[in-house]
């Protein structure tokens, strides 16, 4: 299984981690300094792309194309924003070109990655199609927080903050509970928190491992929410379902 | 952030990811390379270590130390064994040497890691305690797959096979279930998801990018329970909860 290069005419999509240049597979490593193209999405309200700066000190003479894309909550729009660049990475398969997708995090884990896939499973052979693995902002974070997500017979849950009905139940219902694109609902997660007596056991991750720019909570009850940023992962211990409960 | 080597009187509990040498993280890579003394459990049940194993081209002069612990469900035991690898690594550690204890997949989930640092946070102080990430088998299986676990308003949980009650509970409420430690329970999840409706949306992966024991099936239905091995992760796709569904 080891990759030691990426091969002409295929197409790789990449998780390069959550921001840390050190936090990239050794995979994913060899696959973005022997491609010939790397694709990097950059959202439409970015400046920059996260992804070309966690791998940067990787880059020498592969051609770099940012793909920018909507951020808007519309299906339509964003299917045909990656039709357009799937079509672009077939035509450079087809030349016989190396091509890498870097995405931040994980490829399968609320990724871009996932809308190139699904239009470019329709035009490439699957063979030619592959996925690295990458570290997520919740492992990162976990990690920082020296905090065990699971152990024995625990429940982890993983979902996005937008619904907090869906936030509730998932925390009557889980031993962990980890809430992604948090940035936008903090202060509502703070109410609900605080309502279940769980802001203590509530750490809150603010662009975690990168440069200049994380900032950590222990316990959510002291989270300054001006000081917080958009990109930001709740961690939350409900409690532990050890064998014996069973 | 970037780490470039194990310091003096530093402990590392470092993922090196579910067996193949290339998913390590250059983080890890690193810390181990440079690591004075490696800690390496092994199940009392099993002859070598996965961990030793999947990091074997890293190692040379580094002491490696195998750890042998129970499998059985026994709290107690388990706390005692390993209280008795934290008091030796804390004396390590105290001696001025640098000790990295590697574990398959991710030190936060399901790892074991957990156990020695609950107890070597007693003894140490948390500037010298440090956790690296790792990829875990269930983002390893749904890359081979080319499996996109969550997008959107997706809801993921991550669970144990033992208990069927709480996985036919998980199936009924999230978009995807990710069952863990399946391997003894192959016979009963078939039966859950068939009841279910979801055999062919469920995939099995056992040795997950271990070197010539990696075995894949896309649908469940067409799993030989006699092919299937001990080390077994489950990825159901339920269903897609979608932007426009809030």
């Amino acid at each position: 299984m080891n990759i030691e290069k990426a091969a002409p005419g295929n197409f790789y999509a990449v998780g390069v981690g959550p921001g840390s240049p050190d936090l990239l597979t050794i995979r994913a490593l060899r696959l973005i300094e022997s491609a010939d193209i790397i694709v990097a999405p950059r959202s439409e309200l970015s400046k920059e792309s996260l992804a070309v700066k966690s791998v940067e000190p990787y880059l020498s003479n592969q051609e770099v194309v940012e793909h920018v894309y909507p951020m808007s909550r519309d299906q339509e729009g964003t299917n045909e924003c990656w039709r357009e660049i799937a079509e672009r990475v077939n035509g450079w398969c087809g030349e016989g070109k190396s091509v890498v997708q870097i995405t931040i995090g994980d490829p399968s884990v609320y990724s871009t990655s996932s809308y190139l896939l699904f239009a470019l499973t329709e035009m490439m052979e699957e063979e030619r199609i592959h996925v690295v693995p990458g570290i997520t902002a919740f492992q990162a974070a976990a990690a920082r927080f020296h905090e065990c997500l699971s152990l024995q017979d625990d429940r982890m849950v993983l979902l996005p903050a937008g619904n907090m009905d869906a936030v509730a139940d998932a925390l009557d219902n889980h031993e962990t509970v980890i809430i992604y694109k948090a940035g936008k609902h903090l202060a509502k997660l703070r109410e609900l928190l605080s309502q279940k007596g769980l802001l203590e056991q509530a750490r809150l991750a603010c662009y975690v491992e990168q440069e200049g720019k994380e900032r950590l909570w222990k316990n959510f009850g002291e989270v300054d929410l001006d000081e917080a940023g958009y990109m930001a992962t709740v961690l939350v211990r409900t409690g532990w379902r050890k064998w014996s409960e069973k």
